[in-house]
């Protein structure tokens, strides 16, 4: 349902663009809601990026959009935007995608919104640039309500009803803070309406506030938020005192977000994602991946090379190389794979790992079994030679047992030593697996055949 | 932080339970949230898994734990309880997860508890199942407000504070409806506070509420609650009557676990969770993926044997298969995950099908080039034959740039033909990839040696 209203509103955008009937394509873009306009960004040429930009009249428009929007795109348009323009849509920006807008400009440019932006009165997105990326000081919002606990709910909602409360984002909880801003207490806008109106805060609060540090790493922030349930987390400093809240609608993104870190890197295809950008910058990211599992193949050469004679009286044993190494490699994916994953989502726990390792062995085991009689019989049916047989079954059974170990136990043994298991998937896994299926099957072939 | 949190908690538990210490745990039980307790149920074997599950008290906590655990730990703990506690326990947990529950149970089991929850006038849970899986309706949790709108906002708020609204879970829109149960319109909880209390509802509820279908499949739901910020969106049914909500923190496991089944297919592992699993449902899972592989393998059998002539002459080209298959695979998959992750966050428009496979097939020739140029080197150093040089290296060329073509072509016409990509990237590119760069190596060899 969203992709058919995403195409049909893309198609009328572009056909409006193309005849130029900008009038009636601002009335169209005044009535649309800014995520599905923001949606419409990636399918545009740059030129029309920039010109749909322009004919978007309202100021907070601009500003959703903008956060909605990937960095490519982001790029694109401010390229074009003037600092004037830059600081106006700044003010309609959650403030945290407005210190991702910021690091993107160049320095200069960055500067002089900055100071435009303090001379204006917003200290906001200047603190929020103090933080390193990925943190939950990066991603957290300034906006939260923090109040005293001798407040009483009568109070409180009539403080929400002032105008200087109407313009925070989101506000689910009401905090509660001590003299010195330290965090004591939380309690949902929700209790608020529920307890008599004359209740003080600190007699319905909750004194045992989950919140997090300014430099947790955001994959651990979104956990939290995840497994309460919460709608925000307050974060803190160092002194425990509150400087903003990361909220649910954020943590989706940072679970979409590594997700798709973690599937790129397992394939060897960088961190980021890269498709979007230039074919250079592709090409460098994916080269090194690629020269692990170059080193790999070479030394692979230097085994077969080794058995270069026994190649040369029983020439259709090379025949066999590629479902050997198929094989090996296939099951060594899906094994890692699941411990990868498992260890990532939290169904496996690193310290079982001989209980891991040795089932995903097992099943090395059953499979190669089953395929290495399959294909020995296949063999000793085309070439009539037992022998053969038995070494190529027992070169395909020895490869998928082996990779079903290599697969489960490198990535645990990645993890236990905090390093991370997903970009242990890529090179190593399948580069060993690679040489190790070689070496076993002519290892064997030759024992096999007598060489 | 968490981790550190959980790993302590796990250890104290375990040691607990070893002594038999079971008053001092039942206290430490008593203190714990919820979701922190459910964290700890991986960690145990099936035995202290319901040991530890019967010392929990609260039947509140208990169907908490039990809404947060994984499936395999679920259907160890609910083989243990009797009809009696199941109905209990459901009556604590969300109607969602108590449908999921229901639906773990055998036939008889699930009816007996059914009817004896209708017994007690409990009819949600039945409501809940009548729905498919991972869609909406089964997602979706029946406690939402939804009223009339002339109603003004301080009757809203009388009313919330009243019994029969205080169990509702989270509140975080009123919803409103016309006679006939259809939805019309929408209120924040917030709003509710900061208009006049006399007015009435329908002067300042939005209009235009987004809405999904019962029968909505929960990725497409999770993506509009992610688009547009929601903190849940209401179901209706085919009258456009409203049915239910799908609250945010449902749309994060959505999100998790589809970002799971994706990595999953794309490594032929099956679609869900199996490591818990038993090895028997394992294997069989894997099994036929592996068998489109083995028979790209063995149609790879018949290509060499093929040129079994050429083999015969110059034994060492054989050597060379594997860093060929393997460079060939590695790119192969770069570019169909990129594809594949593309197409599933938005950030790859199916429509643009040249655009990226030529920018794949371009990046597929550089890195070829690059690759096929070292290797080339290499062999000419080691066999000091220009030809055979000049073959190998033109294997790996051609071998890379199909690769990138077969790897993102294929995902994109299988997503045109509403095909799932993620499972394209398993069987299909791997063996295809397979079969073509053992297939032009050995064409290229034998035409350069003149075969």
């Amino acid at each position: 349902m969203l992709g058919e209203r995403n195409k049909i509103l893309i198609e009328t955008i572009k056909r409006l663009l193309r005849r130029g009937s900008y009038a009636r394509l601002q009335k169209i873009l005044s009535k649309i809601h800014a995520a599905d306009l923001s949606a419409v960004f990636p399918s545009l040429s740059a030129y029309n990026q920039r010109k749909l930009f322009d004919l978007i009249d309202d100021q907070e428009k601009r500003g959703i959009v903008l956060s909605e929007l990937d960095e490519d795109v982001i790029l694109t348009l401010i390229e074009a935007l003037s600092v004037e323009d830059l600081v106006r849509i700044l003010e309609y920006m959650p403030s945290d995608d407005g210190g991702a807008l910021i690091r993107l400009l160049p320095q200069e440019k960055a500067d002089a919104v900055i100071e435009r932006m303090k001379k204006e009165g917003a200290e906001e997105v200047e603190g929020l640039l103090q933080y390193e990326d990925d943190t939950a000081g990066a991603i957290m919002i300034p906006d939260f309500i923090a109040l005293n606990d001798e407040m009483t709910a009568k109070e409180v909602i009539e403080l929400l009803q002032t105008q200087e409360y109407k313009d925070i984002e989101m506000p689910f909880y009401i905090y509660v803070v001590d003299e010195n801003n330290r965090l004591v207490g939380v309690c949902s806008l929700r209790q608020l309406v529920v307890v008599p109106p004359a209740t003080p805060l600190k007699d319905f609060m909750a004194t045992d506030v989950i919140s997090v540090k300014t430099d947790m790493d955001q994959e651990e922030v979104a956990k939290i938020v995840a497994r309460y349930n919460f709608l925000a987390v307050p974060v803190v400093d160092e002194e425990q005192r509150m400087v903003g809240i990361v909220t649910v609608d954020d943590v989706i993104d940072v679970f979409r977000e590594e997700a798709t870190e973690d599937i790129l890197k397992m394939a060897g295809a960088g961190e980021e994602f890269v498709e979007t950008k230039s074919v250079l910058r592709s090409t460098r990211i994916r080269l090194p991946w690629l020269f692990a599992s170059f080193v790999g193949g070479v030394i692979a050469v230097f085994i077969i090379a080794h058995f270069e004679e026994s190649l040369k009286q029983v020439s259709y044993l090379a025949a066999f190389i590629p479902v050997i190494m198929g094989m090996g490699g296939n099951i060594g994916i899906q094994s890692s794979t699941i411990v990868v994953r498992g260890i990532a989502t939290g169904r496996i726990n690193i310290r079982h790992l001989w209980q891991v390792v040795s089932k995903e062995l097992l099943i090395g085991l059953i499979l190669g079994g089953i395929y290495g009689l399959i294909l020995a019989t296949l063999a000793h049916i085309h070439y009539n030679a037992g022998i053969v047989a038995i070494s190529v079954g027992a070169g395909v059974a020895s490869s998928m047992a082996i990779a079903a170990l290599v697969g489960s136990l490198l990535p645990m043994i990645f993890a236990r030593f905090e390093i991370d298991p997903a970009v242990a998937t890529g090179p190593f896994v399948t580069t060993s697996i690679d040489i190790l299926s070689v070496f076993f099957y002519f290892q064997l072939a030759s024992f096999f055949l007598g060489f």
